[in-house]
């Protein structure tokens, strides 16, 4: 939808996608869906696309270190993962049920299921190279376990 | 401790150590540490060495597929990492505090903070991979997270 003249004049072949410097810009914050404890089980445990979550809080500094690189994948990821994130302190039901323990958390579910998690100021590359696992056994990750029924272990 | 007489006497050159047919020999089981919710605390999160923990259940047909693997790696690892498993049915507290919904799954903890964490019967050069990311990057990701506490948010 934006003006083609603003698109770089000179044309340079880009090889990798640029690093963001700072925050992505306020037009790019519809890549990341906004999670809530309410809309939680619609967009993640029923959803059919595997989803990527970030669990943060406001005052959390790694937190902010990390959402740029969050945000980029996401964009670079969106036709086949969905990107969201959820405040663990507005929305404690979901963290606690996930046994977040820090944040950033960033948990990958497929089929509804949690497939891989990683906590932390990560190296944005080794974030990558889980967000590539997941795009390609993800699925088959959540097949290969067996859910677990916690009223049978009288725990529910 | 074998004889000899049972190695393959064709010696071809193995590129890949051979992959085990059957679960390891009771003789090896002194590698896993296995986990109570009693021992839990103790032995996980007041560990000084990273502690890589398999919840598992009798009945789930993939944690079987997967504790030679995981016992293997346990032996190659046991001078940095301390491997353990806990049974989810008779321990239910440790499972549920650390959100975990299917098995098998493998959890990673450096400094007593879970770190890394990866579901079900995965390629076991994934989980390989994954143990040899947290020696590497595990004490960073303990450190550069932040603890949620529970208390704060009113749900603990």
């Amino acid at each position: 939808m934006m003006a083609d003249k603003d698109s770089n004049p000179a044309q340079q072949s880009a090889p990798e996608a640029p690093e963001p410097a700072v925050p992505a810009p306020p037009a790019m914050q519809d890549t990341l869906t906004e999670l809530t404890d309410l809309n939680w089980e619609r967009t993640v445990e029923k959803s059919s696309r595997p989803v990527a979550v970030m669990f943060y809080s406001a005052t959390c500094a790694f937190c902010h270190q990390m959402e740029p690189y969050f945000r980029n994948y996401a964009r670079e990821y969106k036709e086949t993962i969905l990107f969201a994130r959820l405040d663990i302190l507005t929305n404690p039901w979901a963290a606690e049920r996930y046994g977040v323990r820090s944040t950033p958390t960033f948990k990958f579910f497929c089929d509804g299921k949690p497939v891989q998690e990683m906590v932390g100021a990560v190296y944005p590359a080794l974030l990558k190279k889980m967000v590539e696992e997941v795009l390609v056994h993800g699925k088959e990750c959540a097949k290969n376990s067996t859910a677990i029924d916690y009223e049978i272990t009288g725990y529910g």
